[in-house]
């Protein structure tokens, strides 16, 4: 049994240490072509080679949540088996678009500790990187996660909390090399709207809904070696259902944004996000957006939008927090990233 | 809210008019895997490349009905989204194999129109034409559906019904280039029957049966990125249930029909169709098919059939309709094709 | 109805006649992708082409198990479609990797057939080849099944029943060609043991569990092309449960020996294998392991380790029989097989 992964507890953590995350991943057309098929995904600039390459790029790249989701999963097996709860996201960059072949990997570097004042558990911040077979960094997130002691005796760390900025600056984001929206076809794209038409406050309810069923989401979860057990094994919480992956959700709601943000085409920026309330099979999962800011880039015909996106698992769009500055009960996700838009 | 897609209702048509349809798709051997895990799908020519090379192919292309469901699933968001009934098709023709990493995409011509007599929908004739990254056309196919009026104080417009022959001329369907049959292995393609042993009139049942779930019907439809809500959504339809999409039983009916038919290789007519039943998850579909016609090809070998494919949900075979002519409630699908078969 | 296939029944087999199985299949990245979505696979050299490149390898090959399941799957319309019960293997030996881009087909030749006496079954001893696309065999295995008699009265052949070894020699292991371990990546690979680390009669008990569902083995099962009823049509057996097929809790047993046998890399050799209790949509599966053997090999840095992999639907790990000798109700799968892990 000692030969077993049982996940590293909060006092596994050193600050400033770098965890190596196993099982790198070659992701091709396939992993692709599932994507389509677990998520309504219709952005035309990772559904057509041809539209990428009026774009600028040499062909569609995966889309940006396939490169999260296979970092992110890398990492579970070492940050988050021991896990209570994700408590969110920072500071997350594309670097470079994951073209179908690229193999990639995940490093993570602890930058931050703090043991909670009962003694039994600590939140852990992880800077995480995912790189390419070139050993190119295509993405990096800092997450946070509540982690479990298992020697409760064992002494707290010194705290270390890293800053964090609300968001990241317009001027941070990456662009990729070629992306050239002045020839953009909107009508291949599916909607007329352009970043210009977008207003900040303006917000926009997708409208469509996916019932969400046991197997979709324990074969997503799976496709991105995501090995927590909540996924998949109904005697591993007490009431016997399965917890969807929280990436689930930001994919579902993302596909289902194409409803009003068809041309909010590349995600280069994650500012932030909470998994507000978990989901279950049976779900009904809805979207809806709202413009937090917008930026011009330096490529051509390119701008830059902020968006906050809602998943809910029901009720009217639009709704949030409560009274108390709680999530309201129906409200799954709570997602802030930058998109790059046709200007 | 202005931003997302309310789909065109029957006063939106005017006929002449072309429907570019959006999100163009490049398909390769990632759909092509996807389709053998979603339907039994064994015919020989669309599973090895060398077989399909000692057919005269370059290799193996992706199956007809992925052709036809990426095709359709382009239109849907134009030409069905408040459409009551899915009425027919007819005239349709495989033009050119679609081979992995073709890029696919929709135009839709209106061809007739029809005010129903009650002033609150019409009929809208389309006819589709799927065309690839040279613009060559690879499938084209009239289509007929019910549509609402949102303004029902909208003006009818003159009443335009296109005339549609009863099915496409054996002389008038296109032979892939260099297709030929003559040194075709029976043994390899499980079944020794050619076309000679096939007469008109007889009638196979098919034998097999697969009873149908939620998660593979909308992983099947959201393949093709068809967006109807009816399908995915448990809250879009009165009782709760999602309708399969038809498509869906069309290939699990095509699949299902190998046991009889394995050497009925390509589908390259589409005469007519009927999606008689809706099918909704726990069905278990069954198939019969009979042979309505027999048709000579210039190409080496190749011989031309034209095949009843009917699905059921259960019952007995080669019952159809009833004494009042109407459809049995146990039938889900009337389709009439022609395929290409070895002499 | 004459032209479907009905399968074979006992008294339809020759001692010494060769089964050429239809419907070749060409299997590429897609496959793989499938197969990752399907199980949480993770054993590093079928994840990248980078790591195994690090193997001595060219790029990634297709899961061991994919050529298992392809290759048994189109056996199943000429050997167990009429089946009562699949007895066991022997003397599988995979014989080269399969790369994305082969294509497979199998042969297989009677070895052995002994009636019942009861008059109304036999067994039938069947040695399988699976070979690519230059006629090369990839595979080979032993397996014997039930098979009715169609006609009682059909004379009994006389009794041919083959020598099988216990299980394959280690000195009989083929060994992929240019496989090196000497600069084997752990920390890629996800676990610091190597063989050394391993002892004879040593038991792991692998932890996790995956709760199955319907969807995902009729998808499994299909998309190897497996046509068996029992899997697939509700109205197949008289309780209305589909049989979940042996080889996905074989896959998933597989998948789930990672965790604690992430090192095990390649699966070279099939000794034998029961399945000896049905699988059913909601069992959820669990795996131990027990080292039976070890060897060298000739090849650098490569060892080879004997297992006995046990799945079960749950009670505690290490159970496997009762004192009657049979197995426990719990017990799904008792696998007997090589794999190739660095020393």
């Amino acid at each position: 049994m000692a030969k077993t992964n049982a996940g590293r507890f909060f006092e596994d953590y050193t600050v400033g240490e770098t965890i190596r995350h196993a099982v790198p991943r070659t992701v091709k057309m396939g992993e692709r072509a599932l994507y389509h098929m677990l998520y309504p995904a219709r952005h035309a600039l990772y559904s057509s080679d041809q539209f990428a390459q009026g774009c600028g790029l040499p062909f569609s790249p995966l889309d940006d949540m396939i490169a999260f989701h296979v970092v992110f999963g890398k990492t579970v097996p070492d940050v988050s088996l021991n896990a209570v709860a994700n408590l969110g996201y920072a500071q997350g960059r594309w670097l470079a678009p994951v073209w179908p072949g690229d193999t990639l990997r995940s490093e993570s570097e602890v930058i931050g500790l703090k043991q909670n004042s009962n003694g039994k558990t600590g939140v852990v911040y992880v800077r995480t990187t995912g790189l390419n077979q070139h050993d190119e960094p295509v993405l990096e997130y800092v997450r946070w996660v509540m982690v479990r002691k298992h020697d409760t005796d064992a002494p707290a760390p010194d705290t270390v909390v890293p800053e964090l900025p609300e968001a990241v600056a317009a001027s941070d984001l990456v662009i990729p090399q070629g992306l050239d929206f002045t020839d953009y076809d909107f009508t291949l794209a599916g909607e007329p709207y352009r970043w210009g038409d977008y207003e900040v406050g303006e917000r926009i309810d997708h409208v469509d809904g996916v019932t969400v069923e046991e197997a979709e989401h324990m074969m997503a979860t799976r496709l991105w070696q995501n090995t927590a057990k909540v996924h998949f094994d109904t005697s591993a919480r007490p009431d016997g259902s399965r917890l969807i992956y929280g990436g689930h959700v930001i994919s579902m709601a993302r596909a289902l944004s194409f409803n009003g943000l068809a041309n909010a085409q590349m995600v280069v920026g994650l500012n932030g996000g909470a998994h507000a309330n978990p989901c279950l099979a049976g779900d009904t999962i809805r979207a809806w957006s709202e413009v937090l800011d917008k930026a011009e880039t330096s490529a051509p015909g390119v701008g830059a939008i902020r968006l906050r996106l809602v998943a809910t698992k029901g009720g009217e769009p639009f709704r949030l927090k409560g009274e108390d500055g709680k999530y309201l009960p129906d409200v799954l996700l709570d997602l802030d990233y930058w998109a790059l838009m046709p200007m």
